[in-house]
């Protein structure tokens, strides 16, 4: 497997968003951030009918298992369920986790969007596997639902609250992403800096070198 | 059971959506068209958030058991599954009736929107077990993606191609509901012409005395 299953070794974690992908496709955006690097993959689309998210996340599921990296679709747990993907990502406005939880086979991965301790907390009793947490900084306009960033407090305190692993998110590049893992994100969560790049696979290389700096011991 | 779970024993179909509501909740119209009679019930709300549809949901099923009067949600299966309703319908946009009828456990049913023959004999082999034929008439305006009045000759036409139960959709009232059955439905699913009534539980009665006019033999 060129990624790992456990949340806890991902080290970038990159949503595909058609919005800000300059005219990519989903699948053209998984493409190219698992070459360059990838650990995981989610496919969000708040607007798709459930028929065109199947019919995307068919084909994701295919790249995604020939690639060996974790696929995770966000709000649809029928997608999910439907194609076989490893998990699904809830925001506040999904499913409640303990729902999914009960639905889904032992050992999917369900991922909590949380934005205070608390819920960070909740979503850990809840049964989730990983936590999003965000937005740390100020995202570029991808989400237009995204509120206040939240700063790298958020992910210092979560850390010191919960097991979990962290997935943070919002406004992350390579700038800032070594400093997200040492406030205690074990991965970072990216659209726009990755879909939107120029060169999407090289994009995905240079993050992910960032956050995996620590763990070389660089 | 007040409700009958063979959709070939259904003869009224409603269809809660709070848009023609006038100002009514589902769980209010769901109530009502119960105590007037009902058949089952279908929970449809195309811009409800995942969280906000489960919630109602709940309601629902929580009604619906206690009257004894199957459940159905459209589009969402995965809410579906949560709450444990008795089946979905699927639109033309949402998943394939064959990945539904894989996900859902034995029993569950599969409802299936179709406008043409093709299509009607196309979900008989995806494995539906009831399809939503229409729009048969005009409706008032409940629907805004519901396309030109097909006629009764639609229901006629699916009724000798197929043997599936037939629910008819569209502009269905007290006025044309025995033709409706006369053409081969077996059941008429309203929307506005219960929802949108003074009396949702006396416009329901008095449809449901219209649909079963021929089995009483009148």
């Amino acid at each position: 497997m060129a990624g790992e299953r456990s949340p806890a070794l991902w080290r970038l974690y990159v949503i595909t968003d058609e919005r800000p992908g300059r005219g990519r496709s989903h699948l053209q955006i998984a493409e190219a951030a698992i070459r360059g690097g990838a650990d995981v993959v989610q496919l969000r689309d708040k607007t798709a009918s459930g028929r065109r998210l199947y019919d995307i996340a068919v084909q994701m599921r295919r790249l995604t298992r020939d690639a060996g990296v974790p696929f995770v679709v966000n709000d649809r747990l029928d997608v999910a369920l439907a194609v076989d993907a490893d998990g699904v990502h809830l925001g506040r406005e999904d499913l409640p986790a303990s729902v999914a939880r009960r639905i889904l086979a032992p050992g999917k991965i369900v991922g909590v969007s949380v934005e205070t301790v608390e819920e960070a907390v909740m979503a850990e009793k809840d049964g989730a596997d990983y936590l999003g947490a965000g937005p740390v900084f100020e995202a570029r306009g991808s989400k237009a639902d995204a509120g206040e960033p939240l700063g790298l407090d958020l992910i210092a305190r979560i850390r010191r609250n919960c097991r979990l692993p962290i997935v943070a998110i919002g406004g992350i590049n390579t700038e800032n992403a070594r400093l997200v893992r040492e406030a205690g994100a074990d991965a970072a969560a990216v659209i726009s800096a990755v879909a939107w790049a120029d060169d999407v696979a090289q994009a995905a290389r240079l993050l992910k070198r960032e956050l995996t700096a620590a763990d070389r011991g660089l």
